[in-house]
Parts: structure tokens; C-alpha cells; sequence
């Protein structure tokens, strides 16, 4: 906590501190009090010493990542499924490319974190160990209690379990709140949350992607990006999809220090289902902008066969490795 | 003028003086045609010597400017509801915090100025005294003849009379068109201006937020952000809410330099009424992007009471100042 | 190519290259796969020497280009309606203001290109010729084959034929898509493509208005901003208007460097058809935002005369040449 608290008053708004406010008693005094407050009302009870270890595996690769759903070890209690869901916080290096290894903090090894799936209805327990070398935390985009919203730090070499019923549906997400916020999301610790209608959706070709960005040199801005993690990885590895197949796209903007970024698929047009929490498309098109932590449901189909570039239409994004092609193949 | 006309000359845009256009013929050939244009076609006519004080009062805080909605004076003329609010332009510091005092360009004394209130089909009539030092005036969002349009500056130490017709419903704003514009808001003179429809909406706790940012160091960047003018005021002092009481948020993004801001509260979702100008909401989220000058009704109420965070989820901002808590509490 | 490949491997991001990474081998290495994967996947084959001239006629300006659709050459093959477009990417000077003139890179010696139309279910065929001094392409917003595509080079002095049905209806785009995207866009390669609906829209004032950015010192930033090609035009020279009568305007968002603008006009509010793809309103507004490429249409109709200005609400880019005024005059 010290060498973040210091990141938060030194390094905070650069710009700002041109101003040579010297101890950075302004914006230090909002974090302290902040602090203050979140201490004061922390609950600790939940949070124990590791009983068991968490499961370990390789990380999946953005192409198993891509169709890769975690349903959780299922238990029923008092009439209820409870989906049991055990991640660790881990500090790993990624190699970004052949030049850049980058130090990250993730799940289980793993950028973007796992792919939660529950149902409406169900109840999710996720127990979070920390063994990531400092503070961190779950914070979860849904409807639940204050104690498990995740905005109280988990210490290292512990655990806290985060309950709360899956509710409502929709393409929801989860990543860690230990401030600075912007350096604990483009470091790593973030994922998606799908919560599916009581009637699921009709079959389709399932996919999960998540526009990430990094600030490798730590200037508040990104010098590369990514879907699913690794910058160009479906540049070079192209989605093969079936011809007139319905794809269900599951897509997160979780980059930071860039205010919005936009998705836009070549040679086609989506369906848009805002947030995933609808199931009648509110529009069509080929481009949608999307602030930092918004998330939606695309659907379409590819006519042609044939490669399909994917990317953000902010070009300088694409072209810093957030950008793909789909692999459009006969049936 | 002078002052501002060079601002506009040799600040404009940084970076395109690096081109070393000596006297800025380019830009200042745009702003001379805009300012001639401006200037031929100004009738100055309804500009008139103060008659009367405008109204004194202590500028409200942050918590007493959230739910206060300035109804103006209600007169009948004609068979028609008049709705005349009296204010004025002022130059005063504001202490942002500890350590910064800024000098805000306001009205009445207040950032962001008050909460207009009216219903469909009234008149609106705004009496504007300008005590400022410099020109200012007011912009209105709304229909209305190009005399009431706000883009012709009101010298300091006069008068003007904004008048229109209240219509459509919707959440609506003002703020000043003087150039550079970015710079007269960023100082913060703007508001809200909500007209209800005949119909009133059904009863909620109603409240105001307007998102602006200070550029402290004139760098055309913000270093600092705020809900209702003070950074991080709603994190010290959390809103009270009370749990499952219908909140019905009139939100506006008045932030300039950053082109959008999102704004996302904890542990819930809201309803969206694009602009305040619908009675049946689009959609639902816990994020949506609002560009500067964008504005929503959100709905939501609290299943749970604690304490629950709101911000921006672009973080930087939120970390800047811009975050707030309401603290659910039960009725 | 190869002064475009140096470009993108040493000007690429510049706070990245602050790493020292030297040869650039992180990203060069993803372009090198991308350039790969492109050039052995090329079909050539359609790639002719030119047969004839391309139509020339002088550039029209912004007050011409307003109202100015392309409707084609009309050909009836096979019981289908044709329509072929003939383009020549040149690379010509544009005065932007009295200080500065920019080189562009441009359809027909225009920025942005001609505005193509269509009605749903004709064929369109865009023959490209290519006279520009180096590599261009055209890659159309819409259903098409991987072969149609537009992200193949087409050299300097050869020829290709895009071809493709017109659907489905809408507001829709081509751009250069030769890397780096933002530099082809920025440089003045695009143009606007309506496919209007099998039964026409209700009689309107329509209009077209393309919002670009210039990036003068290739900082990667805009330092001029226009509607339709010209910084300011439509303040110097406004859009005369008929008091009442319906205005449909298709407006498109081309600004590259800057994520998002939004779109505002004063003293009134627009119907939004979101990328022209319904003929139901979505909502009403007085300001939208638009990613890079998004494209709505806006429907509106003056009850005032007079003059009333439109502009990003980023008054940054406003300022800085994205500005205009209506001159609503008695029918």
C-alpha cells in the first residue's frame, strides 16, 4: 500500500503538479479522506486465511479464451443454485510481442481474467485469493450489498469471498477497485461477467472479446492494445467462423487513459443489444462507441466467405495491435 | 475583449503554433470573420442600464444545490405563466481544496449556476445582468428566435433579456457562448434548465448533477473534476438516500478538453431518458458515454442500504475529483 | 510503400518509441504480418492498366458539395440496375485558410470525396483509378466480399473495380484503408455513400456534411477542423435555409487523432435515425456524439429565422474550423 498510496500523490495528474504544489496537498487530501472513510468502514470479517489452494492451469491463449466459459463448480443449498467460482491474483509477466514483456496483475495468470456464466437466479460466490504481492479487490458490475462490492482492499496472502445473486442478465464485468483505478485495470485485473436470461438465447456461435489497453511506460497513456490481451494476436491467428452462422459477440471496452473506443466489423453489420440486458436489438450498425467498462451483445452473420478485418475505427488503437480478422469459411 | 482576443490568437491551439505562423493569420483570419459576423449582425437593442440589484445569496453547497431548483418568479401576462429569474455574471474565487483557490467566471456567485426550473408551455424570461468585468452571455439549449440565442456578448455592466417559451420537455442547459468557449465554461458559467412536461413525472427524490472540469493551469487539459462545482465534496459529505425510494437523477456532462465523460454508479442499474425528453426510458445500464453538453434523466432506486460510489468510468477523471457516495439508508 | 512503411515503424506511437526499443521490432512486427498476410492473399487480378481518362471537372466547394450527390452512370445488366462511379485518387493542394495550404490525398481533387447514391438492390461499381503517386484503396462501410473489400493497395497508376449490391439502406462510408488508416483519413481519402430505401424518404431540404480533421504538423493531433473539406466555410458563406421546411441532414463523423465529436445545432432539436438504417426516429436531441466512421441522419425544420450555428460541442474542434451557421430565411 505505501508505494501505491505514493503512485496516487506523485504521480497522479501530471499536469497538475506542474503547478508545484510540492506535497500535492489538494488531491492528497481526497485520497486520504477517501481512505479514511474506507477504512472505517471496512468489514474484515470475511476475510481468512487460504484453506485450500486455488486451481491452477495454463493460461488459455486469446483463441481458447475466446469461446472459453467459466460455469463454476455447482452446488445446491437451501433450493438454490450456487455457482462457486475460486480465482487468485497473481503477478506474472506477458510477452506483448517479440520485444515488450510487460508485468501484470491478473487472475489466475490470465489477461483478461476468466469468463464468468451464471443464469439469472442463480446465487455466485466467487472466492478471491490475493497472493499478488499487494491490495486488491473484485469489484463487480450487478446488483448486491455494499460488503461485496469490492471496493475494499483484499491484502496479500488473503482471501475474501464476494455473494451475490445473479441479477439482472446481461453482458456485465468485474475488475479490481484499488485506486489508482486506471493502473489496476490496464495492468490486468479485469474480465467479463455474462449472466444469461432464464430462456437462453438461441444457439450461435458464442465469443468473448475484450478491447484492453497498455501503458508500457507508465505515462498515463497506452502504447499498446489488444482484444483479449495479446496485441495482433487474431491478425495473426484468424477466428474461423462458419458461413451464415448467427454470431453472439459478448464485447467489453476496458481501456483506460483513452476515453471511448468504437468496434467496427468489415463487410457486415451487428444487431446491438445494449449492455446484453434485452433481448430485442435496439439498432443496427457497423460502428458503436463505447466509454471505458460499457459492454453489449453484437449479433451477425457473414454472407461471403472470406478474412474480415475487426476494430476500433479510433485507427491509431487498431493500428497499435487492437485489430483482428474473422476467418468467414464454408460450412 | 482584448484580453480574450489574444487568448484566442496566440493560446488557441498549441500545438498548430509550433508552425511558427508568426501573427496566427490563419486562426485569427477564422476569428475575425466570426467576430465581424457577430458583430454586424448584434442588435443591442434590449441591452439596457441595471435598474434593479439582482438577488444576493449565499451560493449554496454542493448538498443544498442538489435537490434546489430555482422556480423563478411567476407572473401572468396575457393569459401566459411568466417565469422571470434574475441573475448575474460574477468573477469570484471558488477553494477547490486545500490547496487550490480558483478565480470562476459564475453566476450569482455559484458554479454551476442555478437549477432553472419550468413546465411546458410557460414563458421563460431570463434577466441577465452582467457585473462580471468582461463580456459574458447566455447560451440556452431549447427553441427560440436568434435575438435570445445567447451568442452575442453582453457587455460588462449591462443587461440582456433572454426570453422564450418553455418547450420541448426535456433537460435542457445554459451556458455561456462567448469565445473561446471552452474557456468560459471550463470557468463555469453554466447550468440546468429543466422543463417538465404538463404532465408531472410520477413522484421521486429528484436530483441534479452536472460533471465539470478546471483547467487550473490554463494547459487546456483538467486537472481537477467535480459533481455540482466542488471536487470530491459527495465523497467527505455521501448523498442520503433512502432504500427502494425512486431516485430520478437530471444529469448533465459539462466537461470540456475531455471529450466524453461516462458516468456509472455501484452495485445497481439505472433507466435511461435520453435527454430528459422521452417518458418512457431507452434502455438500461450502470454505464453511458454523455459527450460535452449531453444530458439524461437516470432512475434507479437501492434494494440495499451502505454505502455506494458513482463516477465517471474513465477512472482518471473519477480520481481527479470527480466521484461521489450515496449512503442508502433505511426510510 | 516504403516511405509509408518507415512512417508506420519509427512515427507509429511516439510514447512508445520513448521505450528505446531501436529497430521498433514490437510493432514492426505486427505490421510485417499484417503486410504479409495482405499481399498473399491479393487477388490481382482485377488490377488493370487505365484504359481511360477519369472524369474531371473542377472540385466543387463546401456550398456546392452540400447538396451534390453522385448518383452514377446507369447501366441495366442482366435485368439489374447499375450504377458505376468513376474516381482518381490524386494528390493535390488544398488551401485550408489564408495561412495554410495543406497537400491532400483525394478523390477527384475533392475533400471529402463525392457523395455515391443508390437506391436498395441496385449494383454498384466503383472504378478506381489510382493516379496519386503511391498505394490507396477504397473500403466501403457495407455487405460485400472479402474481394471487394478495400484493404488490398491499389498502386500508383493501375486501376480496380469494387463491386457490390446497394444494401442495406443507410448512411454509410469509404476511406482509404491503406496504413496508417489515420494518415490516409486525416490526408482527405473519404467520402459519403447513401443507399436510400426502396421507397424514398418523405421530400426534404437534404443535405451532407462530413466532419474531418487536418493534422497539419503530423503530431498525430488535428490542428484544423472542417465541415466538408474547408475550415469555416459555412461561417463565412452560411447555409441558406427555407423557414419550416423539413431539413435532412446526413451527417458522418471522419475526425481521426480525436475519439469522439459531437454534434449540436442551436435553438433547435433533430430527429436521430441512427446510421440511416431505420425510417422510425430513435430519440430527439440537440447533441450526439459519433466515434470516428459513425454516421446518423438528423431531421430538423427551423420555426425561427435567422442565423443559428452548428458545431461540435468539443468547442475545442469547433473553434478550431468545425463550425457553421444556418441562415433560416421566410419561404
Amino acid at each position: 500500500m505505501p508505494s501505491e498510496k505514493s503512485d496516487n500523490l506523485f504521480l497522479h495528474r501530471r499536469h497538475f503538479l506542474k503547478l508545484s504544489l510540492g506535497t500535492g496537498l489538494g488531491l492528497g487530501g481526497a485520497f486520504s479522506l477517501w481512505q479514511m472513510w474506507r477504512d472505517s468502514s471496512v468489514s474484515r470479517s470475511k476475510t481468512i486465511a487460504p484453506v485450500s489452494p486455488p486451481p491452477t492451469s495454463a493460461p488459455p491463449n486469446p483463441m481458447t479464451f475466446l469461446r472459453n466459459f467459466d460455469y463454476g463448480t455447482i452446488k445446491q443449498e437451501g433450493g438454490k443454485t450456487v455457482r462457486e467460482f475460486r480465482v487468485e491474483a497473481r503477478t506474472s509477466p506477458l510477452q506483448l510481442n517479440k520485444a515488450v514483456s510487460y508485468i501484470t496483475w491478473n487472475l489466475n495468470g490470465q489477461v483478461p481474467g476468466p469468463t464468468f456464466r451464471a443464469t439469472e437466479g442463480d446465487r455466485i460466490r466467487v472466492i478471491f485469493y490475493n497472493r499478488a504481492g499487494h491490495s486488491h479487490s473484485l469489484h463487480f458490475h450487478g446488483i448486491h450489498t455494499a460488503d461485496a462490492d469490492g471496493v475494499k482492499p483484499v491484502r496479500n496472502n488473503s482471501v475474501f469471498i464476494y455473494e451475490f445473486d445473479a441479477k439482472p442478465y446481461g453482458v456485465h464485468l468485474y475488475h479490481c477497485h484499488i485506486a489508482p483505478v486506471t493502473r489496476h485495470i490496464t495492468k490486468g485485473l479485469y474480465g467479463m461477467l455474462i449472466i444469461d436470461p432464464p430462456q437462453p438465447r438461441p444457439p450461435a456461435d458464442e465469443m468473448v472479446m475484450i478491447m484492453g489497453g497498455y501503458d508500457i511506460n507508465e505515462d498515463r497513456k497506452n502504447e499498446l492494445y489488444a482484444f483479449n490481451g495479446l496485441p495482433d494476436y487474431y491478425m495473426n491467428q484468424p477466428i474461423a467462423i462458419e458461413k451464415e452462422r448467427l454470431i453472439r459477440l459478448y464485447l467489453l471496452n476496458m481501456i483506460e487513459y483513452d476515453p471511448v473506443a468504437t468496434f467496427h466489423i468489415h463487410a457486415n453489420f451487428f444487431q446491438v443489444y445494449p449492455t446484453g440486458m434485452t433481448l430485442t436489438p435496439s439498432h443496427t450498425s457497423d460502428v458503436i462507441t463505447m466509454g471505458t467498462a460499457e459492454r453489449h451483445i453484437l449479433e451477425f452473420a457473414y454472407p461471403y466467405t472470406g478474412k474480415y478485418m475487426f476494430h476500433p475505427h479510433q485507427d491509431d488503437i487498431a493500428e497499435s495491435g487492437c485489430m483482428g480478422l474473422f476467418d468467414v469459411r464454408e460450412t
